[in-house]
């Protein structure tokens, strides 16, 4: 049978390991998918940024358009961003030319746009990579649990946070430390504002929330907070109260709606997740068939991203002339049976709370933070007051039971009125896994 | 679109589950398979013995044969075993019809047989349920990982073992307590042979290595050890040596061919592996592009298996009709890249170890047993020595440098001829992973 020949579009990190797996692995990957697979055409902006490559038989330009035009079998974009990838992409679907893609900015953003353009032109379109690296997640909820009803999933999907919040906890740093050393060692973009503020999270989050849950992509839904203003404190008090800090992505469904959210969240010690260190990432999925799973590996990094790519390369290959009825459905389920899904606002989201105060070190403090909360009628899980040094304050961490957001923060804001406490409390969200 | 008839062979724990489970998520089922899915008839050999279960629209028998050859779409065998398990799946593959299967034993010790049948008829044949319960790992393996070359997988794969394991570890129980603890609690059979013994795993490590590595199931050629010569002592020795105590089953390969062993392992204490505990099922597979994946899950229990078999007949469903170059390939690889590799024994296959030694409380032991590893150019990565109460024999625990076991046993078999050393030493392999 003829080579499947893959036009390549963007030859950075992940597209250099693409063109490297195939040729590294290519004839297991023949064995696999009934025929070689090969790069025909590739483009780059600029090809002296090239490295140490093998570039024999790929027809390398500068134009990505003219790699959608070329007698290829599957389009792979790997821009990133939204302009030329959407418009490449959709050229290459309008052609009726499978796409595989890791682009999780424009899948979240314009997914629906890239889904229905699929639909139309009955070709395939694929995108493990968009999420988790080389975990074959994606794959795991469009298909492997597809008889379940998904009720939520958590995960570290962002390796830069994991980064940070590890070595923060590793070395006592602060933030602002542990962005710099990430910077330099390449875990951080010079401007992290997207991984730290949570953004690519929260396109991944989009992602597997409509998968998982068979819904539009609903990029704006999703409720982000940043990690940014994790303090070192924070996560030394956390440890002592027997939790981790990790920034996750949390996708819950409930009889209201459905909760996407990003933020810096406590986890119990003990749960696969807090042990989740360094650039790894970790996605726990919960199923009413199969329970809890989960997911584990490199989040990033060239070969482990095309590990994802050309294992959907693989899949395109073996359906390619199918009839798009044997495809698996875009999002995990045909398009007539997407529903769209309320989506809560954080201001409704219920969930225990970490809180961390700055108080007077005088008689009465914790009678009338207390009195706060038992008005409230808010439970406290956990406590711990810590000595002050001599003339300095006292810190108080308080864990609560599950209540909507609202009253946390009326809480808390009684609280800062109250004399003793000073300025500039903490509060972060609380996980508990079944 | 018409429904998606199913017949099911078995309603036990699992046949019940698939029913219920079908039943609970019909709706998304659907949305995600394109049509329902619904189990027109089953067989069971003692009716009498059905629990809670809703048989409406369900034509139910005694004979399996009949549900064979009944007007369904495709037939799950879920009675497990050699026979009539064998002859039924044959019957079904031989009229075209797909099989969806939960039997490792049938798979790993007459799967060459059925997979080509299944290839020389065009029928689908799938059976995520075979390894790992719920954890969609035949799928990762077969699919989500097929650009790589995998170099090895290890795993958490009998969750009886692994309960017993822990309960020994938390309780500081013998062999013989936990595993009666087990089979009261039914974590354990009556006879518990298959599961403490290996053979279980070596069922599912035949399944998992065969896709790993494009070869022919090749349950035989699995090194198997049981966990029943593992003492509380040996528990307690590895955790202060900072290890924990797993059956796992291994596969590598090398140059010289593969390894595919079942043997209870000391695994680093900070390992996922090490941290799965109770009934869990946990995956650990390493690939040249992906490096490092691990899969968790529950690996027992009628729900979490009936996901994997739901899972596979929404593949079958989808893919009805389609022309069998479509399919997954049945073990990963096409038939014809399919090749067989040499398995080592354990004589040949190189390890770390620990060994346990009971000695007299005198001087100049150690020296004599540091002489032979020395002699035998065999490093200690760690040694422990505890200190006897009055009168009683030293026990002193190794763990050696990575050797082949031939060297391992001749080491021994010269320490066993030292005067003071007592018979009854304790010898398991180690692992570290990358």
């Amino acid at each position: 049978m003829n080579a499947f020949r893959v036009g390549l579009i963007g030859l950075g990190t992940v597209g250099q390991g693409v063109l490297r797996v195939l040729q590294r692995n290519a004839g297991e990957i023949a064995g696999r998918a009934g025929r070689r697979i090969v790069v025909t055409h590739a483009a780059m902006r600029d090809p002296a940024r090239l490295r140490d490559c093998d570039l024999s038989g790929v027809q390398l330009g500068t134009d990505p358009m003219a790699v959608v035009n070329a007698e290829v079998d599957a389009v792979v974009e790997l821009i990133g961003g939204i302009s030329p990838a959407r418009e490449l992409v959709l050229a290459a679907l309008q052609r009726g030319k499978p796409v595989v893609t890791a682009n999780k900015a424009l899948l979240a953003e314009h997914g629906n746009e890239i889904v229905e353009s699929a639909g139309r032109n009955g070709a395939q379109l694929a995108y493990e990579a968009a999420v988790g690296g080389g975990i074959p997640i994606i794959k795991a909820l469009r298909e492997g649990l597809a008889g379940n009803s998904i009720d939520s999933l958590a995960g570290i999907i962002n390796g830069t946070c994991n980064y940070i919040l590890t070595q923060m906890t590793a070395k006592g740093q602060s933030f602002a430390d542990a962005l710099a050393d990430a910077q330099k060692l390449g875990y951080a973009e010079a401007d992290p504002t997207f991984d730290v503020e949570g953004i690519d999270a929260a396109h991944k989050l989009t992602i597997l929330a409509a998968i998982a849950f068979g819904m539009p992509l609903r990029f704006e839904a999703v409720a982000t907070e940043g990690i940014s203003a994790v303090t070192a404190q924070d996560i030394q008090l956390a440890q002592e109260l027997g939790y981790r800090i990790k920034s996750l992505g949390i996708a819950k469904r409930n009889s209201l709606g459905v909760e996407l959210r990003v933020h810096p969240t406590l986890v119990p010690a003990g749960h696969l997740l807090a042990k989740t260190d360094g650039a790894l990432n970790a996605i726990r999925v919960h199923g009413n068939a199969v329970g809890q799973t989960a997911y584990v590996g490199r989040g990033a990094g060239g070969d482990a991203t095309a590990s994802a790519v050309v294992a959907d390369l693989v899949d395109v290959a073996r359906l390619q002339g199918a009839d798009p009825r044997h495809f698996v459905p875009y999002l995990g389920f045909r398009a007539e049976a997407l529903r769209d899904k309320r989506a809560l606002t954080f201001a409704e989201i219920e969930s225990a709370y970490y809180l961390r105060l700055r108080v007077a070190d005088e008689p009465g403090v914790l009678r009338a933070i207390t009195s706060i909360l038992a008005e409230l009628d808010i439970s406290i899980e956990a406590i711990l007051q810590k000595e002050p040094r001599e003339h300095e304050d006292a810190t108080l961490a308080i864990i609560t039971s599950q209540i909507p957001e609202h009253r946390c923060n009326g809480a808390l804001e009684k609280m800062l009125q109250l004399p003793f406490v000073r300025p500039g409390a903490s509060r972060l969200r609380v996980e508990h896994f079944e």
